[in-house]
């Protein structure tokens, strides 16, 4: 079983993570067997790691990270390879695969500029 | 007219804008005779006043910001609207109006969980 981790920087303000709940909130409805949680970079928690731990234990036997960034920086490039290694080293009977961020997947691009289009109309 | 900024973090890494770019390519592409401009609140160039004024040279006779944020946190709600109140003051003849962020768009957060659930079927 493949287990999701939706990976988000975090912020002061718990009001902020309202957008990735609703994203694992509609991600579970559809697929309600496959284990699913939020981490996040900063401030928030779960970190990372606790986060694929808990999909571990829920019966992931391989974990995918979807980083929910819109823009690959220093975070993406260079925190999150180094966190991700070290979290692998300590669980390598579990394939650990990172996806990339928003921004880069064509289709988010796509619907991001479809909105301002409509709004703008 | 209507003019459009696309407002985004800003980061030290020069590729982080790509996103930005392509999105604004798309745009333009669609509606060529739409002035638009990128914006950053951080580290990157142009910030918010400029790429407002750029798009009112370019012909735009009411302005509207796309926060190009995932979430609304301290910059969003705090940062961003007293940086528009002191815009606004000085350019009272241009509407400026603000739109909310990426993650607050149903069908944005749709297009994400659909691209999620395509990557783990």
């Amino acid at each position: 079983m493949q287990g999701i981790v939706l990976f988000a920087h975090g912020a002061r303000d718990p009001e902020w993570a309202r957008p990735f709940e609703a994203i694992r909130d509609r991600i579970r409805a559809t697929r309600p067997e496959c284990p699913i949680a939020l981490a996040y970079l900063e401030i928030m928690n779960p970190n990372l790691e606790q986060a694929i731990d808990a999909v571990i234990v829920e019966g992931a036997s391989s974990v995918t990270v979807f980083p929910l960034f819109m823009a690959q920086g220093g975070h993406l490039k260079q925190d999150l390879p180094k966190i991700l290694d070290a979290i692998r080293a300590s669980r390598p009977h579990v394939p650990i695969s990172l996806e990339t961020a928003v921004g880069e997947v064509p289709e988010l691009l796509d619907a991001i500029s479809s909105w301002v289009l409509r709004r703008v109309e």
